[in-house]
């Protein structure tokens, strides 16, 4: 099978221009078939502060009201995809930006209340990936961008969690390509000591991630993000490799990073 | 060759989720290859108030200057295309949405200041049409919905007048396909009383043109979108019609409207 690499880039990443130009030119100089997943930082929060919309937050997420998923829709699939897409051409790399609605790429229903009675609002849990459209794509040479933005068939834009959608796009892919799932963001990796990028593991197992749970070493939105990692692994993603955006390359050539194992 | 229709839907309804709704629903009915364009009517200059941003006009004219360049990038390519796919996906029309920058869709080159030293910003005058790029995916029986935003290439975004790209599309694609181009508005056609829907002129010539403009029965925005209207008759395009939105499908079946001859 052909190799794909599926790329989420990180919001602390996005939310930095240099950091974010520096990324995408490493990310053009990616040989083969690839597709970035990007997340869109703060930047949307400083938008609807900027508009006088309050941010509604239970346990650190946000609820997206409606006028809040007007504003990711604008900075998420507008704004921030046009802007990567724009220099990636500029790289000489052919991209294209998608959100879940174009070409029913990919589809999700809203997320109901939880048990706790949180309504995250206009949330959307991925149904289904598209991948006869990923793959006619791909297969013109057309590298993906996707923004964090899904759609329920019936006319509903959805918030969705970026690495989420990377998890559901690589696994969805992997029965057609070699899948390599790559989360790159501020950090050397998964760390034992989350200050120093010098503390990273070279490899985490299921039996190790369970033990670095228990003791709290990871705790907060690692957790979410590493219980993608492993629902990649587990469902026929080739490698999942968390490490630093700055060192795509050595991400890619295994010399850099946590590599997810199962 | 096989038909498309290549059609615009201009800021007035655009501006109008009413009218808005009541449109795509029968731009989804269209049978056969279609590929919309869409402008942003004023939902840019809403949201720049909003912001504080500061609208410079020239003559009517706004002036993009590199905030209002963000804003018209979220909102035209963000939430405005989105929105648009998201409900043609509901009515099971395969849309895609692309600005300019997507597949390298859309090539342009920054407007120079023109004679008068007017300076319009960060506007985007198009060179070329990737041909290629919208062939494929119309192959793919995906239709198209196009954001007036370009790009030069170098990593700029421009923003782009919607009446021009529907006609440079147009003119590309006439040579692969029977286009018939179709200027959908809030009026009934080319109006001999501006205030009388009744009045509209069902043929209008070269000639005739001139005699209007000359006895300024024809002005303003009417111009440019007329002259975009001949050079895509004078360049290939099979048909051109400009005309009532509400009545899409009798502007095809050339019941209702302008019909432009050369």
């Amino acid at each position: 099978m052909e190799k794909l690499y599926v790329i989420k880039i990180g919001g602390d990443i996005v939310n930095n221009e240099q950091k974010l130009t520096a990324f995408i030119k490493d990310f053009a100089a990616v040989k083969g078939l690839k597709l970035l997943v990007h997340g869109g930082g703060n930047q949307a929060t400083k938008m609807a502060i900027q508009l006088g919309i309050k941010q509604q937050m239970v346990d650190g997420r946000r609820i997206t009201d409606a006028e809040t998923l007007k504003i990711v829709t604008m900075v998420f699939a507008g704004l921030i995809n046009k802007n990567i897409v724009a220099q990636l051409q500029a790289h000489g790399c052919n991209a294209l930006g998608l959100c879940g609605a174009d070409g029913n790429a990919i589809q999700s229903h809203k997320r109901a209340a939880n048990l706790g009675g949180i309504d995250y609002g206009f949330v959307g849990d991925v149904d289904a990936v598209n991948t006869g459209l990923l793959q006619s794509l791909l297969a013109l040479q057309i590298t993906i961008v996707l923004a964090p933005i899904t759609h329920n068939a019936n006319g509903l834009l959805l918030n969705t969690n970026a690495d989420t959608i990377a998890q559901e796009i690589a696994k969805a892919l992997s029965s057609i390509y070699n899948v390599e799932l790559i989360y790159s963001f501020e950090k050397a990796g998964v760390l034992l000591d989350v200050n120093n990028d010098d503390s990273v593991v070279a490899t985490l197992t299921p039996t190790f991630y369970q033990e670095l749970k228990e003791q709290q070493i990871i705790f907060a939105g690692m957790i979410p993000k590493l219980d993608n990692a492993f629902a990649a692994i587990n469902s026929g993603v080739s490698k999942v490799i968390i490490g630093k955006a700055e060192q795509l390359q050595e991400l890619i050539n295994g010399n850099s990073g946590t590599a997810i194992v199962n």
